[in-house]
């Protein structure tokens, strides 16, 4: 998608160690024109695919499920890292190493919004090493959903993510490929 | 505004101690259509306060935030719990007491995002105490930006929030005011 492509070229920094800092339109500051035009395009490559629910990750999967799912009028869950007291005391949880923040973070979702019948289109921001990815497809694994499909903003595609996912058989989609990224450069697959 | 008003009767919950359960439309799953809908209610109420920036509060402040940005056409920033590791050394950081988790949480905004001649709108899911918006409002002030407005789904008016933030002599609206919350029965303001 060349209007992502084009934010990161102009905004987004590589930080050595494969992170790149995207804050200023993704994952502290959020450009909502650029979401919804982002959530425009996972709708239109997962149309086919008759998901009933969007699931995601707080907190920067928020943005672009959103937007999915106004797209494809479809509820959206973000599974949360801390249990609320409003959620029931039996809830599905999973664990996932967080890349950005060198830690086990717990990823729960309550059973009262994802359950069997469901068909789930899991949306995020990065589709990096796919941990918190593949945490997103055990929770539906967990509640006897079928997934449907997985679509990232950003993958970086030299991290091994998509290896796990494509095991799964089902349609996965990233907006921009990042094949490398080195000396401060970011190179882009096309 | 009527629609969200709707919605509270139908699924809100009273789960007592004065804390309303909207999981399956605001905090934990999202309806995207109805927040839209709230977007476009905030953009029309905030319109002539000429703001540049919308600040809200992960997690779910998003939502809405995000979808009056999409409407006035404005950057969103979300202040981060945790300061993850693509943010400089030096942030603005406050802490505010969590209502539903009933513990301290911080608050922490890059000065990238945020800074003098900023008019920033805050927009949030919930006006209760007031104590997680004077949050965002003290973040504000210590960019030395100019606080334009205050935007809440839902206002709960016996905890006392919209005392303190009248004070700072700015708009305030919430779209749906609850005046009470007793034996299970949800009372709203008119």
């Amino acid at each position: 998608m060349q209007e992502l492509k084009d934010r990161i070229m102009k905004e987004g920094q590589d930080m050595g160690g494969g992170i790149l800092k995207v804050d200023s339109f993704i994952n502290h500051q959020v450009d909502p024109l650029l979401m919804d035009a982002c959530g425009r395009e996972f709708a239109d490559l997962f149309r086919d695919v008759n998901a009933t629910r969007v699931l995601t990750a707080e907190i920067s999967g928020i943005g672009p499920a959103l937007m999915t799912g106004k797209y494809l009028d479809l509820p959206v869950v973000y599974a949360r890292k801390n249990k609320p007291i409003t959620m029931p005391d039996t809830v599905y949880l999973t664990v996932a190493p967080s890349h950005t923040k060198g830690v086990m973070t717990e990823l729960i979702v309550s059973p009262e919004y994802l359950s069997v019948g469901e068909r789930v289109l899991i949306i995020d921001d990065f589709l990096a090493s796919g941990a918190t990815i593949m945490g997103l497809v055990r929770l539906t694994q967990a509640a006897g959903a079928t997934l449907v499909g997985i679509g990232a903003l950003i993958e970086k595609g030299f991290e091994g993510g998509r290896e796990k996912l494509v095991e799964l058989g089902i349609p996965v989609h990233a907006l921009v490929t990042i094949t490398r990224m080195q000396d401060g450069q970011i190179i882009f697959a096309d």
